[in-house]
């Protein structure tokens, strides 16, 4: 009998306590020994909980912590502190954690490895990055004879819900913001998810993976979704992409790695352009495997719970436990070098010297275009709609910088990241 | 030191020994031990191979399966006998075994994962199945969870390159074929693919880990290719649909699956109908995860090696090991019981009474249409595509048997499957 205490039960704990409940005959068939919920930790006893909680309620953290019995912990309470103390407490008294904290293991993910290291436990966080998604577990074991070369993905199901509802209904930001929290897909505070800063967690904790490098979350470079407007979406989508917020991270030479998480233009036959709505989907390329991609429901009760119940079964089977190589120090490259083509919106004065001295202005900070077109908007102005080559952020910051404050430019209304085609593409024609 | 012995040294084999060197510093590094190839079985000593070969080749197999010093043996031979005979000899003498063989696994699978577990060592074979496309373990242990509800997938790529050919290029199948097997894609006799043998083998051992249940591939009801003309691939294409050759295992009923390998109509927005050429894809439905789908290069020989290389990782890892519980008794399906909706194209004289007769005997044996469509052939005779609704095939049989004797109809052309849009899809718009 393995015994497990649960900290928190919100949507994803009763989504497990319901899980290990409604499947336990297959989970025990396939363990070799039944899982028992002993002790659920909540804030507030007199809530009405799921019928399976009765009797194990407690608002005690020691009643789990320090209760013998109990191998297993399974935090679920998210935000930094306290989950971060008793996940800590629980590795020092020799309990397996199943977490789904993304904040405490992007964060404090290497100390408390070496604590369960140290304990001879496991630290076990599937659900922490694409919900139900198998990524972690095949990252480490699967994908273990790669050397990772990139990892890209639509990681967080809220922004990726209001992009498409802003692309297929016409909506602006603030709609659709305002029905995905209307569907419980964002929440009333949904700062984490559109500034972009729960994809810099997870994506934190992928490439430290991938990469056998501590990247924690303040080492990626962020920008969220507010800034898209309609006619981004309506202009990417006259010249062939889709908008996505994409998080991706690449080795760019020996000990060098860049980690980014922004909006990103994706051509309509890139793997990762056809993921609607809540779904996340993860594009890892080994030198050795090529691309493999892994696609799901990125959040939600039951997918994440199960998820958490994989990782109860996994720490439960005892045996040799795979923990993290994840303490390379790599260099981040600061945003100002990382390179890329850029989609660029201006609004101008809608006249012919007003252009000459954006091209000007590009040129003195060699910023070469692929393409401009003009569009109008009315009232004597017009909007500028440029591609640019690769060039380094720094420098179009720079251009932009001067360009902002020329006479005839009211705005720069927004800049996108054009992300490249795989050239070894999934839906590509060779191997 | 880990030592590792291979038998075979062809494409796949070659790709392990030069995996194991370039990676070994990533290798050791997260596996904590150095993998050295010991010895590799050969037939022909005097052929040319690959520098990291040298000085290590055998012809005799009992040089690995009976030397003390070797912890894993990997066997790359393919085939049935002798590869049964020496992955079992190696399992009885304590050996880990890795092997890409899914011809043995789909068979005799039962047996030698029972041998193993009485010997206390791994036997591993992620790369059976979709190449270097981590599958095998995420079912295992990923998605242990979960009641698996359903498996469907691209499991063989030369297949799916013919059939993509077929519909981009407007290729006959005679083309189509001998341009894959000019690129290596195809063999030589390429029946064991085209005949849909090959993926019926990887279905069974999909199905028998995802239903805990013993699917052989003798119980998967198997189509080919080898019958869809470029009629089928323009009808499909107008009515909206890709032909793919649909590997697709779902649970009917308490102890009852059904499993078929053939050629199948996706609609254009089903995942697995984007999955072009070579590309391998599953789609895995659990009851708590939902749909989840692995996407990548089902072949090849560094996307192969990846993953024999991360089994081997894995068996010298130690620890406890994780077993089949695919021994549970399932009742499969007979192919006349499984129901679907179906394309049926026909050649029949241009004249109303032939028409007449059809629906004459589509009616006696039930079988009600969604849609029919004449189209013009010449020289007094037209094709009819028709479309059924949900039918069992026995019953489609039965009619079409009436109607291939009906004075006015010279051929029934075709009968292929027609995949139902999951309705929860992954492109689809809710959770």
């Amino acid at each position: 009998m393995i015994n497990v205490g649960i900290m928190g039960l919100g949507t994803v704990g009763t989504g497990v306590v319901e899980l290990l409940e409604t499947n336990r005959s297959t989970i025990a068939r396939r363990l070799g020994d039944e899982v028992e919920v002993k002790k659920i930790l909540v804030r507030d006893l007199s809530k009405k909980r799921t019928p399976y909680a009765e009797g194990k309620l407690t608002t005690r953290a020691d009643d789990i912590l320090e209760d013998g019995e109990i191998d297993v912990v399974v935090e679920l309470m998210g935000g930094e502190e306290p989950a971060r103390t008793y996940i800590k407490k629980a590795l020092e008294n020799k309990k397996h954690v199943v977490t789904a904290n993304k904040e405490v293991i992007s964060k404090h993910g290497k100390e408390l490895l070496e604590l369960a290291e140290r304990s001879g436990v496991s630290l076990l966080f599937e659900a922490s990055v694409g919900g139900g998604i198998p990524i972690i577990r095949p990252m480490k074991q699967c994908l273990a004879a790669n050397r990772i070369m990139k990892i890209s993905g639509i990681l967080n199901g809220t922004t990726n819900y209001i992009l498409t509802q802003m692309r297929e209904k016409g909506w602006s930001f603030g709609e659709a913001l305002r029905e995905a929290q209307r569907l419980g897909y964002a929440e009333s505070d949904p700062s984490a998810d559109i500034k972009g800063f729960d994809a810099a967690r997870k994506l934190a904790i992928l490439s430290s993976i991938g990469f056998n490098a501590r990247i924690t979350p303040d080492r990626v470079y962020v920008e969220g979704i507010e800034r898209i407007g309609p006619e981004d979406i309506k202009y990417a989508g006259e010249l062939g992409y889709t908008i996505k917020l994409l998080a991706s991270a690449r080795r760019t030479g020996e000990g060098r790695v860049e980690a980014v998480v922004a909006p990103a233009m994706l051509k309509e036959n890139h793997p990762l352009s056809a993921v609607r709505d809540v779904y996340n989907a993860i594009l890892v390329e080994g030198d050795a495997v090529g691309q493999v991609m892994f696609y799901g429901q990125g959040a939600g009760k039951m997918p994440t719970a199960s998820a958490v119940v994989a990782d109860i079964i996994d720490a439960a089977r005892g045996g040799k436990r795979i923990y993290c190589t994840c303490y390379g120090e790599v260099e981040v490259v600061p945003a100002s070098l990382m390179t890329s083509r850029f989609y660029v919106r201006l609004k101008a004065e809608d006249n012919p010297e007003a252009l000459a001295e954006i091209c000007g202005a590009l040129g003195r900070n060699g910023i070469g275009l692929e393409m401009a077109a003009q569009k109008g908007v009315g009232g004597g102005l017009v909007e500028i709609v440029m591609l640019t080559l690769w060039v380094p952020f720094g420098d179009l910051q720079r251009a932009l910088n001067e360009i902002k404050n020329l006479k005839g430019v009211k705005e720069v209304a927004n800049i996108i990241r054009v992300e490249e085609a795989d050239e070894d593409g999934l839906h590509g024609g060779h191997r």
